[in-house]
């Protein structure tokens, strides 16, 4: 007799990215040189002050478990930013420290979904989201959004779609693939409606301090009753450290500290010693230069995609993502990016990844490496586009 | 409305121990000294040459997600360490570096449960195993074991205990809370009887390396066809680091590979760094120097807790615990355990934290701590049970 699969992975996808990204490994190990637009990775290293303070905790050789809800200065220095930076009191009680934002949707929809309860999402999204949600049986319903929306959930889509099997709905702002923002009065709406269903709100942030010229918001500005993921990997520069953090509902205290108790244990302690030199005021002083540097290749990328041949709908105000609309290039972008790769050797993500929603029409690019390698990216992509 | 806590966290309990942490804290912060024989970690810190190469990998600032496998060198040197160390040949291929043995069971039972079937367990049992079956909506199925099978699951118990609705059992050796091994020729009848159902066996190894007299048996030994869940925690040392692995078998490779991609995205990239020094030779003689210590504990214990009135009938040959009956001096371990911390300053954990066979006349004990607390401690359990 055979082994069986577990039926919940028929439905989780593998990310057609990964076909793109073996093929340029096996490419440069030929020698090609690639250039790399489809990683969702800053191509910053980890900032000092962060390494520093890992460093001088393992050196110590006390890296032992913490508390399956995290370090307690942490979760303090995590609600003093949530005052400092968006004027919002969270108990630190209600701040659990995690695995990445992994940890957190892990956590945040293990406490949440029953089998066969429906998760508003939109098309396109992070494929990942979507999958937490089928790993805990509950189907994620998706909800085709455009630029009209800014790619964004409203509090008339949320009533337009919901069914009676709907518990929640999911949104990421910045989003990813998009880049896009949803503005404070739509957030706002937003919330307001999937609580007044008694439904759960999951407000992904893992892209907040990534922005540029407008400011992000929270959902804990309107609400204490909501989900907040959120991580030290993109705008704090700690992909690999795996440290991230949720924000629960007070109701969901008890069980997530239960959940985190039994499914991790403890956050690595040494990234979460690290993190605890992220909020200091000589690291923000430095990640907003970085930010300076990210929202220059934005724009590049921004005003040369559009010149040559793509549409952008939306300004992205945020992430480090274009979603960008080929279909006056080609009608199959999987196809595209996979010729792309080959002839030019420039890496991109297919919209395939991200949900159905036109997906064959669109590409994401990734503003991930510097501003010389996206110019020589797009000289490329120029060419490439020319010869076809 | 308010919101609903999902199904799956009613079946999921906390550690009762939990309480007796938290109140053993709350006397130490009132300057009472504690003894802690609760404690599932190694008081050794982290061996030099793994902080070394830990510390090596982040002062280049390039913490970045690694494949959702795991880094190649380390696999590569696990598949050797099966070699030199089992005589065993696994293909790196088979292996998945996991944030913890944590992530390795969210790996193994994630793909491998449907809803409604059932995995037989040990009871008594660590908790977290029967709760990860849980988490995914499979029914942990517990067999009560005694010393009469070293507390380990046989063939013939699996064939006794087996339903229509099995597709698996688990088995840890050394085990949590006994100490317990299993023997060789135990595990491959056990292994055989699982694989001929066509159903998957899952082998708890986390404690290998930590066994004092007899070897451990790697189910691999016997078979490709199995789940073997290790860790870095507990014999090398690394428990805050969260590092640890998953052998699958083969047809498992791509569900793994897709369910670490998306739950994950990577384990702790430094704590994976710092493991590639964990098998050196020179840290491997370390780690003996370890184990020589932990022997001597565990004997003084053995001893000590038999004279004091204690029954412990077989002789734990693994790990860090003992699990002794208590039946001649309570009929009540969880209320002996709260009276024993509050009289006397001692922590241990109670046997309703590991099931329900015989809970209430069974206690842990750690060995966790020196021998001089450790003695310090008997001399305070005799007293509390003289005075009782």
């Amino acid at each position: 007799m055979s082994k069986k699969i577990a039926t919940r992975m028929q439905g989780i996808s593998t990310f057609y990215v990964m076909e793109l990204l073996q093929r340029a490994k096996q490419l440069e190990h030929q020698g090609r040189d690639i250039i790399h637009m489809e990683v969702g990775e800053p191509d910053f290293p980890t900032p000092p002050e962060i390494v520093q303070a890992g460093i001088n905790n393992i050196q110590t050789g006390q890296v032992k478990y913490t508390p399956a809800a995290g370090l307690p200065e942490l979760k303090q220095k995590i609600a003093r930013y949530y005052q400092e930076h968006y004027h919002v009191e969270v108990s630190p009680q209600r701040i659990f420290i995690t695995p990445g934002a992994s940890g957190a949707f892990l956590l945040a929809l293990g406490v949440s979904i029953d089998p066969g309860e429906e998760i508003l999402l939109t098309d396109p999204c992070y494929p990942c989201n979507s999958n937490f949600i089928k790993l805990f049986g509950g189907i994620p319903s998706f909800v085709p959004v455009s630029e009209e929306t800014d790619y964004q959930l409203t509090a008339e889509l949320i009533e337009h779609h919901w069914s009676e099997n709907c518990r929640g709905a999911l949104l990421a702002s910045p989003s990813n693939p998009t880049g896009t923002l949803i503005s404070e009065n739509t957030l706002e709406a937003v919330v307001d409606v999937v609580n007044n269903k008694g439904a759960c709100f999951f407000s992904d942030e893992i892209y907040h301090g990534l922005v540029y010229g407008k400011q992000a918001t929270t959902a804990l500005q309107f609400s204490d009753e909501v989900f907040v993921i959120n991580s030290f990997s993109k705008y704090f520069g700690m992909t690999g450290w795996r440290v991230g953090w949720l924000v629960v509902p007070e109701v969901f205290i008890d069980p997530v500290e239960k959940l985190a108790q039994n499914i991790f244990i403890s956050t690595p302690t040494h990234s979460q010693f690290a993190a605890l030199a992220a909020f200091n005021k000589t690291n923000l002083a430095e990640l907003a230069k970085r930010n300076k540097e990210f929202s220059t290749r934005r724009d590049f990328l921004y005003t040369k995609l559009q010149q040559i041949g793509f549409k952008i709908k939306t300004k992205p105000e945020g992430a480090f993502y274009i979603y960008a609309d080929c279909s006056d290039i080609t009608q199959d972008s999987f196809q595209f990016a996979k010729n792309l790769l080959e002839q030019q050797g420039v890496a991109i993500t297919p919209g395939k990844d991200f949900g159905h929603n036109n997906a064959n029409t669109h590409v994401r690019f990734a503003y991930t490496t510097s501003l010389n390698r996206l110019e020589e990216g797009l000289v490329r992509l120029e060419r490439f586009i020319n010869e076809k």
